[in-house]
C-alpha cells in the first residue's frame, strides 16, 4: 500500500494537469461583491475617517435602519413554539404560503393561491432555481436581461449555461424600457424577459401604464416576464409600487420577491417565487411569516420610506453640485441612484473603475462602477445608510471631483 | 399584435413537442419523500388509528424530542439584537465558522480553523457543493456511495451528472464497509468514497479501527473520503462517535454536518462543509451559532441519547418477535435499524415496496422499503418517535406479519 508522500491523490492531479476546471467561472461577469471587495482593499489603511460604503444595498447595520419590532417578535414566538423546527415542505409551510398569496393579492386584480407560491432560501435561490427551469425546459433557451441590471443574473446564467441578451433601460425616459430594443433582441428561443421592479440600479418605479406595453410585448413575442420585485413597495416618489403581476392576464409572469429590502432583514434569507398566470397558462403545479406579513404596522415602512425619501433627496442635491456628474432621474424607489460620470472633465481619471478605486484610496468612500452592471462610466450610490455618512460621503466625492478637475 | 388565444408561448410549444425537457429527473432514483408520500397516500383513511410515521428522520414534531433551550434562546438573542439581520459572508460569519472549528477540534487530533469550515444552507447544500465541485474539477469524475445509502446522494450526483458507484455495508461485519469492493470498484476517475458516520440508514456507529482502514484505502486509492456526520454525536451504544476527520492526515477528509439531528432543528436549516486536511492536501480556500455550541449542555445531549437507546432497544426487542423480519445488528447510533424482511414467509406480498404499501393500507404504519436506499427486501424503521407511539406501530406491524403469513 502507497503510505508515502508520492500518492497521487485524484482531485489533484487534475489540476496539476491544468485541464477543465472551474471553466464555468472563466467567462464570468464582475459581481458586486468581488468589486466592492477590491474596492475595500483599495482604501487607504492611514486614513482615520469612517469607510463610507455607498456600494451595497444592506442597510441593516446602521441602526435607523432596524426591521420591525413585530417580524422580530414573530420569530422568537416561531422558535419558542417549537413547532416549526422540524423539516418544512419543499415549497415552505402551507401557512406562510398562503399568507404570502393574501398579502401579494391585495395589489393585484385576482387572487393568487398558496399553490402559486414557493418559497426560498432569499431571492438569490429563487433567481438561480427560475433560471435552472428555463434552462431545462429548454436547453438552447435565453433571456433577456436589463441593462444596467443585477448582475447576479449573468453570472448564475453563465454558470447554468443559460444564454442571455441584453436590453436597454433609457436613462431620458426616466430608465423605461427600450421596447423595440427588446422586439429586435427577441428570437425563437427567448423565453423570458427579466424586469427588476422597482428598479435596481435606476431607483425609477415603472408605471402602470409602462409594465402594460411590456406586458403586451411579451404576449406578442410569446415569452413570460421574469418580475424581481425584492424592491417592491420601497417607492416614495410619484410613481406607486404596481406588482408587474397586475398584467398576468396579458402575459404570464414570475414575480420574485423576499423580506429582504423592505423588512430590511437580508441576512434572513427568505424569499419567493410566485406564479403570476390567472389564465393558467404555466401548467398548475404546485413559521413565522404568516405574522410578520401580518403584524408589521405600516408604521414601520412609512419610516423606512420616509428615510429612503429624504436620503434620496439629499443624495440627488448633493450630486448636482458636483460638476463631472449628473443624475438624469431622481430616484423614487430602491436604494440606489445612477449618476453619470463625464471622464472629460477629469485629468487623470480614465474611467468609472479608476475613478472608484481612486476615490476608495483617496476619500474612503466605496461607490459602484457602472461597468459592473453593463454600463460604463455611470456609478451606482447606495443612499440606504445613515444620513449623515451619506453627507459625508458626498462631501468628500464632491472633494474628489473638484480636486480632479481640468485646470480651465 | 397577437392579442387573441393563439399566442404560442415560447415555453410552453417546447413542451408540447415532447423534446428534452426534464430528462434530468428521468432517470432519478427513488427519494425519500417521494416514497414517503406515495405511502402516506395508501393510508385506508376509514382507519381511525393516528398514523404511525416509521419512515422519516424528523422528531421534532414529538414533544419529547424538543431542542435544547440553549439553542432557542441563542436565535432569540440573535434575533433581539438586531446584529445578524444583514448579508452574511458567502461562507458564514466569521465567529460562527470559528466556534465550529473549535468545537469540531475537540474530537480531532489537530486544530481545525475557521478557514477550513464553510456554513451551509442544512446538510443538504453542503452535499449539493461537495458533488458540484468534484463535478466541475473533473468531469468525468465518479464517487462511490453506500449501499444501502442515503439517496439524496444519488439524486444530486444524477442532476449534476456526476457517475456514482456503489460499494456494500455489510451486515454481517456490523455494516462495515466492504474495502474489497470499495477497492475493486474504483478507478482513474475515482475522486472520493462518501461514508455516512453513524451510518444512515443502517443505525451503526463506525469503529475508529474500521475508519482508520477506510482512510488508509482511501490514500492507496489516491481519492478523499467525504464524512456524512449529519448524526455525529447520536450514538448510544458500546461504539463512541469517531469522526473520520481523526484520520485527516491519513487521507484528505471533507466532513459535511448540521445542527439538524443533534439539535433536532432540522428546519433550522444550518449545515456545515468542513475540510477536514492538515497535511494541506486541499489548497487553502476560503448568527447564533457560537452560543448554540457552547451553550447548550450535555444533559440536552444525554437525555435525547437515552431516549433513542430506549427507543432502539425496543425497537429492536420487538422485531425480534416478528416473524419475517430480522435484524441483523442492533442498532447504537443514528435514528434508523435496518431490518431484513423475508417474503417468502408471506402469503401475499411480493417485495419490500408491497408490503409498505399494504402496511400503510391496513395498519396506518408507514415504514421505508429498502429498494429505494438500494437495499430490496430491507426496511428502514425510524425508531426517534415518541416511545408509545413506537410500541403501537411495532404492534401493528406484528399483527400486519402474522395476518399475511403462509398458513403451515
Amino acid at each position: 500500500m502507497a503510505m508515502n508522500g508520492s500518492t497521487r491523490w485524484a482531485f489533484q492531479c487534475e489540476q496539476e494537469e491544468g485541464e477543465d476546471h472551474g471553466d464555468n467561472f472563466k467567462s464570468q461577469p464582475l459581481t458586486v461583491r468581488t468589486v466592492r471587495f477590491m474596492l475595500m482593499d483599495n482604501v487607504d489603511e492611514s486614513d482615520k475617517r469612517i469607510i463610507i460604503p455607498l456600494a451595497h444595498g444592506d442597510p441593516s447595520a446602521f441602526p435607523c435602519f432596524q426591521t420591525a419590532r413585530a417580524a422580530q417578535d414573530a420569530v422568537v414566538e416561531a422558535v419558542r413554539s417549537a413547532k416549526f423546527n422540524g423539516y418544512s415542505s419543499a415549497t415552505g409551510l402551507l401557512q406562510s404560503r398562503r399568507a404570502l398569496a393574501g398579502h401579494l393579492s391585495r395589489d393585484l386584480p385576482y387572487q393568487l393561491s398558496s399553490e402559486d407560491v414557493y418559497l426560498t432560501v432569499g431571492c438569490t435561490q429563487a433567481v438561480e432555481i427560475t433560471l435552472r427551469t428555463l434552462q431545462s425546459l429548454r436547453p438552447k433557451a435565453n433571456i433577456l436581461l436589463p441593462r444596467p441590471g443585477y448582475p447576479y443574473y449573468d453570472v448564475c446564467a453563465g454558470f447554468i449555461k443559460l444564454d442571455v441578451k441584453h436590453y436597454n433601460l433609457v436613462p431620458e425616459s426616466g430608465w423605461e424600457v427600450d421596447l423595440s430594443m427588446v422586439e429586435s433582441l427577441a428570437d425563437e428561443n427567448t423565453m423570458a424577459i427579466v424586469l427588476i421592479n422597482p428598479c435596481n440600479p435606476c431607483g425609477n418605479a415603472f408605471t402602470s401604464q409602462h409594465l402594460e406595453k411590456v406586458a403586451e410585448l411579451a404576449r406578442k413575442l410569446g415569452i413570460m416576464v421574469i418580475a424581481d420585485e425584492v424592491y417592491g413597495h420601497l417607492v416614495f416618489g410619484s410613481n406607486p409600487f404596481v406588482p408587474v403581476g397586475k398584467f398576468g392576464s396579458i402575459a404570464p409572469v414570475i414575480t420574485l420577491g423576499s423580506l429582504s429590502k423592505r423588512w430590511i432583514v437580508p441576512g434572513w434569507r427568505l424569499g419567493w417565487i410566485v406564479t403570476c398566470d390567472p389564465n393558467g397558462i404555466f401548467e398548475e403545479t404546485g413559521g413565522a411569516l404568516p405574522q410578520i406579513l401580518e403584524k408589521t404596522d405600516e408604521e414601520f415602512f412609512s419610516k423606512t420610506k420616509n428615510l429612503l425619501r429624504e436620503n434620496s433627496n439629499l443624495c440627488y442635491d448633493r450630486i448636482q453640485e458636483i460638476p463631472c456628474m449628473t443624475c438624469p432621474h431622481k430616484p423614487e424607489a430602491s436604494m440606489f441612484v445612477m449618476a453619470e460620470l463625464d471622464v472629460s472633465l477629469l485629468e487623470d481619471i480614465v474611467d468609472d473603475m479608476d475613478f472608484c478605486l481612486k476615490l476608495a484610496r483617496e476619500e474612503s468612500v466605496i461607490a459602484l462602477p457602472g461597468v459592473v452592471l453593463g454600463f460604463k462610466n455611470w456609478l451606482r450610490i447606495s443612499f440606504a445608510i445613515s444620513p449623515s455618512t451619506l453627507e459625508d460621503g458626498l462631501g468628500r466625492m464632491k472633494d474628489f471631483c473638484q480636486r480632479h478637475l481640468k485646470k480651465p
